[in-house]
């Protein structure tokens, strides 16, 4: 491999979403891609940040909703405007969320514009990638076959069957492109026994919602299926005034539903496959997973984020979280998670972590003030 | 029944031990004894002192460490001493302690010098009984054998087949007293198995350490057996300048052990039978059964001591105590043990609440500040 840095690439970050899975450690004003949650020191957005930063330098777009603008900044001042240039600030903020058709259409309308032989990478801010040599390799792959006109999306090697993830099926090869594949079919979360199906019968990767695409083609593609959209977004880059007014007109739905999904019925959609580790940390299950097969030891006890000397176990396995500055003591309970914080405590287990959903929309419809 | 109040009765109140199992509610600076276990508004020291009080009217004599001699008094001014009569005070305080017979006899050396008609009950300040009626017929019935000479026990009917307390065997009725027995035995905490039994067997009470007897009765009884601790405790009576020099050469024996064994062993026990609900409430477990059993109506989750409010579940059962000022959330857990506290949070569960002494000891070595 040569360089690291492709050229004309453009990172997108869409860093939404709520977390709720990770209550009481996300929160709506702090949500996860603003937490360490891996105890790396860095903020799941800055590590994103950080992962990308050899591929694009300094071509980033990060879409977040407006309340969390100052925060993103704050986490990453080098996404602060020039001065004398406010509009080269690469923080878009969102009025309000409309999910992440919306987020990524509008971050590729505005690329557009201002760099037109772009090809754009979306990439969550609250992923967690091990690994990155690979994780580069399949980003340079899939700008190659991008800058075709093709939608591409990386294609992550699933290692158990998982129900947690929506999955891509891959109908064979690409001509011309060795190792990259033609996706016929993107499917949702499976139960388990389909997805043990889907291991089984090969050619099936998790969507990691990670799309490599020219923003015209983005544009184009939607403008197929929806022409309204995605003209409103190209309205919206051309007269930034316009944000407010046409902004809560524009459809909430995935990207997966509006553009992937048909694409992939048109032909359209290829997949480079990834051969990184990858979580999308969606709740203390897969944190915990994440968590041990991160420890280089075997250790006894729970998987403590956060300072260790503030956790006092005694046989008991899972996952301890102590982040309110208090001593937590666990005897004889295993697989639990306990999450610690200043004004909320949870105890659950990684078999109900799911569930950690329910009670938070419970939470929010008593009083949003611990949401 | 005629009138409450029953002449010449003094109640002796030990009120000791740190209740380790029931960490961290129960702390070295904030014993069992001082908190309100049960949410009845009062501690277990108030709540014994408000149960005797109608048997006893002013006649108290409560045992604690100097540690907790200005906190008792707190919490029972009534304790306080007469103006003018430093000697009159109520609060007996120990410089260090060793174990009940030194804290019990301490009472009865006190009292055959102040009250030398007395009867003295000694019941501890930790414990939870429920219908007084019971009670107060019991220790009436107690009083009256006991004014002949007899140490007298409350032999409590077992409800289940506890591993947890100690037990008393009846040998047969006690003559001219109907209901009351003659003990010749008691009997250290068995496996469950031995309890299952007795339970058979019959003739078994639960020893709930609740003694009725003249002072003078339980000295002789305890210079029988150990002349010079008799002497020692009546000697620091007599002259309490002499404290200091000779509270440390006190043996460090429970009554149980240095009097109530020998004396069933000799004859000189009997015991009335104690129809009242009772509870040592020596850990989680026994807690939550307590307060499950106070419960009038069933409902869904677990039981909460403390601000229900603070406490939300879905799916879970067992005990949550929110002294945090934190909500907390329970999620998919079964008979789980939550209790939260400015500074620690502990998560067991039931079964496993006994361990939590271990726990304890555990923080301990490694700095006390938290016990």
């Amino acid at each position: 491999m040569g360089k690291l840095e492709i050229d004309n690439f453009w990172a997108v970050i869409p860093a939404g979403g709520a977390g709720t899975r990770l209550w009481p450690l996300s929160r709506q004003t702090a949500p996860k891609f603003l937490r360490d949650l891996t105890g790396s020191g860095r903020s799941m957005l800055q590590e994103t940040h950080d992962r990308l930063q050899p591929l694009v330098r300094d071509r980033f777009l990060v879409v977040t909703g407006a309340a969390h603008r100052e925060a993103v900044l704050e986490q990453l001042p080098v996404l602060a405007a020039a001065p004398g240039d406010p509009a080269s600030e690469k923080v878009l903020a969102e009025p309000s969320p409309r999910d992440s058709m919306a987020a990524i259409g509008y971050a590729a309308a505005v690329l557009e514009r201002r760099a037109p032989e772009a090809v754009m990478g979306s990439f969550a801010a609250d992923h967690v990638i091990h690994k990155a040599k690979k994780f580069t390799e399949a980003v340079h792959s899939a700008v190659e076959v991008a800058r075709e006109g093709w939608l591409v999306t990386l294609g992550v090697e699933p290692t158990f069957p998982s129900s947690a993830y929506g999955y891509i099926h891959e109908a064979g090869p690409l001509e011309g492109h060795p190792g990259v594949g033609l996706v016929d079919e993107f499917v949702e979360k499976p139960s388990v026994e389909t997805a043990e199906e889907y291991l089984a019968a090969g050619g099936y990767r998790w969507n990691a919602g990670m799309f490599v695409v020219r923003p015209s083609v983005l544009l184009d593609l939607l403008g197929t299926w929806d022409a309204d959209f995605a003209a409103t977004l190209r309205a919206i880059a051309a007269e930034p005034g316009r944000m407010g007014e046409l902004w809560p007109t524009l459809p909430k739905i995935a990207l997966d539903h509006a553009v992937a999904e048909p694409a992939a019925a048109a032909g359209k959609v290829a997949t480079v496959p990834a051969l990184f580790d990858w979580s999308d940390v969606g709740d203390f299950d897969s944190l915990a997973t994440l968590l041990d097969a991160a420890l280089t030891v075997d250790s006894e006890g729970p998987t403590v984020l956060g300072d260790k000397a503030l956790v006092r176990a005694i046989d008991s396995t899972g996952l301890v979280v102590p982040h309110g500055d208090r001593t937590i003591a666990v005897v004889g309970v295993d697989d639990i998670v306990v999450v610690d914080t200043p004004d909320a405590v949870l105890v659950t287990t990684r078999a109900h972590a799911q569930q950690v959903k329910q009670l938070v929309a419970g939470l929010k419809s008593h009083g949003p003030e611990l949401t």
